[in-house]
């Protein structure tokens, strides 16, 4: 990397990312009303040990423009009782809620309320004000020591974490929820803190190997196993990287080098892809003389971070099924719109009408009886014989047709709850063309970068 | 097995395959003359040491009716050199070929002659008078050891063997030579003489496991690998079974137990399978729902010995070749008639148009970079990802079809030298009907009782 090229590159890079002057600031107005707001509700129920904090990237300047999300957390204190939490948490956030132009609830350890707020995506969650990260009584509990493990040390270098988030979001890696597996938001501002700029993060990538580990404060004091290990500075037992897949590990490395050999400002805006028509996009997938089966059916009514994780559980099961019926599986993904098309593309969709059933050595006496028994007793065995001195029985084959297969046996197959409710509820097994057919602009481009992300 | 109805299935059996007074009487007349016609023609030749003499199972009366096969050694001086012994054995085997029908010189380690004369297939072969069996000057020199053996040994047994010769000519194990594998005549005489009995013989088999070992006179002093060994009597370094496969030596067993449990004439007289047209077969193929190719050419012109090792050597190289381009073969077998046809049946003789190349794990820096370069720049690549932390190209698949790559490629396959020139003589690849349109009644039976012997 020529260091004035890529000085021109993070520039331009940041004019199009870093939040302009008037965006802060109403930005910052809302924040406080909120905030306000809601201590003004807590003195008004009379709980005084309560009050609201902006935290996550809003408040350590570390969005990028456009992104409007708030997330306000309502902090109770630590010996709070988990009934109260709940209790009076929800219900000063449902009076903030009110003047909302929309919302729900939600739930993940305990609820909380998402609502859109003259512009923003709000979330007001209610959590524990411990007194260290290591003794939090729900998952949320961390988050205000993050807040401020990276507004002390971050100071300087924010431009730098815009630019690596938006780096990481042209490449496809940004993200930990669970669909995604990529790099949160908080583990790249330390990714940033520890390498000290995005061009040093980027550089060292390069040579990263799974187990990398990285301790800013040197106390770790767990073994992990994953890829990436980034002691959270404020709770040694936690791997702030431990959603990261292998694969976006490696995504993420192989386009630092990419940026390295070729820096670009394509690598941070990818350019989207140009959408075909249905036969285009028929004869592509054709043209790899491949056989594509897909099974869909009703999009259940859940999270992502519940439904991902069924799907892929879902994929592994049906790839089991097709394997233990001799089909071979050259690729596997997931998509999800309105309905769920979980694909498979195999070798090929048909095999023999009979499989080769290998039996005991002629000469285990017993075994090789009773097994040549039962085979010769069959009626529909092809033929019985010899070969390297084992029986063979070559029987029909119970599923010559992998489309068949699937639609016999695929509730039999061990999915997720929700995935599994909703298969049962109806599901569809389509064949090649019929793909394409569904109409569905983001399954198109599923389909148009098949295999791959 | 009854004891009645054994004792009446051998009466059954040996009214059909013992040969009657008259047969046996024109075997011994016309043995004799050729005896004499040898023995005159030595002594004119001044040949005082020389003299012929039957070996064979015409000289120890275990032969079956209609095989009119005659043995005559023409014994040299074990001290004779062998060009003596290859040029006058040969001049006095021409003399007595003169009066044949036909005949024709073949070549083992030396010369002989094969001839057709009055009914009789005889071999005329001149060998070398040695000692003893393990001090032989040509592997023919012990057939003489074998017959003095067999003659002292199996007086009284004569029924047993023609009974578990016939027994395994229904069975398909009969028969030493490279072509079939099975047990030789020698080798049935001695497992007479070893347990007894035809009937001894079955039950003991039914136990057989690999590696047993019969050893008449306890001097073994060699080692073998193979299913069976019996230590030759004559000659304590050799194994009479070594040419028997683990395949006829299961099917032996297999027919033993088989003949125990149901007792009857049809295992040493097995029915004729009835022949079926060409579109008959042809559907009977088809129903298996695989994928059959054949390779013909034009036999070459050697005896089967030489043949057949060539023709399973070009079989294994054959698989071999389709195997590391990912083809599946379910069977394999040779057939031999005028033309000569290897037959493979695949799963499916077509591939996708891609096949997944499998790179270095991204973090191996320098390979993975250079892989992913090679890959990038190629422009056939169907698409390029990162799989389970690999480098994966899809790159366009050289041979996706079987037919192709044996049409192709079989010329470079590693087989015998006859067999090579053969095909390189000239060779077709043929697919599915065009198999059966190939008219030869021995190749319908080879298809029909696909696959198994």
């Amino acid at each position: 990397m020529e260091n004035d090229l890529l000085k021109d590159l993070k520039e331009a890079v940041l004019e199009s990312i870093s939040p302009k002057t008037e965006e802060r600031a109403y930005l910052k107005e809302i924040a406080e009303l909120l905030i306000k707001k809601i201590d003004r509700i807590a003195c008004s129920m009379n709980l005084k040990d309560v009050s609201a904090k902006l935290v996550g990237s809003a408040a350590r300047n570390t969005w990028i423009s456009g992104t409007h999300d708030l997330d306000i957390f309502i902090m109770f204190p630590g010996d709070a009782s988990r009934a109260e939490l709940e209790k009076k948490g929800l219900i000063i956030a449902r009076m903030i809620a009110e003047e909302s132009e929309s919302f729900e609830e939600r739930y993940a350890e305990h609820p909380y309320i998402n609502m859109r707020y003259r512009g923003f995506d709000v979330d007001i969650v209610p959590c524990f004000r411990v007194d260290s990260a290591s003794c939090i009584r729900s998952a949320v509990d961390r988050t205000p020591f993050h807040n401020e493990f990276i507004k002390e040390n971050i100071q300087g270098l924010e431009k730098e974490v815009l630019l690596l988030k938006q780096f990481m979001k042209g490449t496809g890696v940004y993200g930990s929820e669970l669909r995604t597996q990529g790099f949160s938001g908080y583990l790249t501002e330390l990714l940033v803190i520890k390498y000290g700029s995005f061009e040093n993060v980027i550089r060292s990538a390069c040579d990263w190997q799974p187990g990398t580990y990285i301790d800013l404060n040197s106390h770790g004091i767990m073994k992990h196993k994953e890829p990436l290990i980034m002691v959270d500075p404020t709770d040694p037992k936690r791997n702030v990287a431990a959603a990261l897949s292998l694969d976006k590990f490696c995504m993420f490395i192989d386009s630092c080098r990419e940026f390295v050999l070729h820096p670009s400002l394509d690598i941070f805006f990818p350019r989207a892809v140009i959408q075909i028509d249905d036969m285009k996009l028929f004869q592509k997938l054709k043209s790899r003389g491949t056989a594509f089966i897909a099974i869909t059916f009703k999009t259940p009514d859940v999270v992502e971070d519940v439904l991902y994780p069924q799907l892929y559980k879902m994929e592994q099961a049906v790839v089991a099924l097709l394997e233990e019926h001799e089909f071979k599986v050259l690729n596997k993904g997931s998509w999800a719109g309105q309905n769920t098309v979980v694909l498979l593309e195999l070798i090929s969709a048909n095999l023999p009408a009979l499989s080769k059933h290998r039996g005991p050595p002629v000469w285990v006496h017993q075994h090789a009886e009773s097994f040549k028994n039962k085979y010769m007793a069959a009626e529909d065995v092809f033929t019985f014989y010899i070969e390297n001195g084992i029986y063979v029985a070559e029987v029909p084959r119970k599923y010559p047709d992998a489309y068949l297969l699937l639609k016999e046996r695929l509730t039999s197959c061990s999915i997720g709850k929700q995935v599994s409710f909703a298969v049962k509820d109806g599901f569809k097994v389509l064949r090649g063309s019929e793909i394409c057919s569904i109409q569905d602009p983001s399954l198109k481009l599923f389909l148009m970068n098949w295999p791959g992300i």
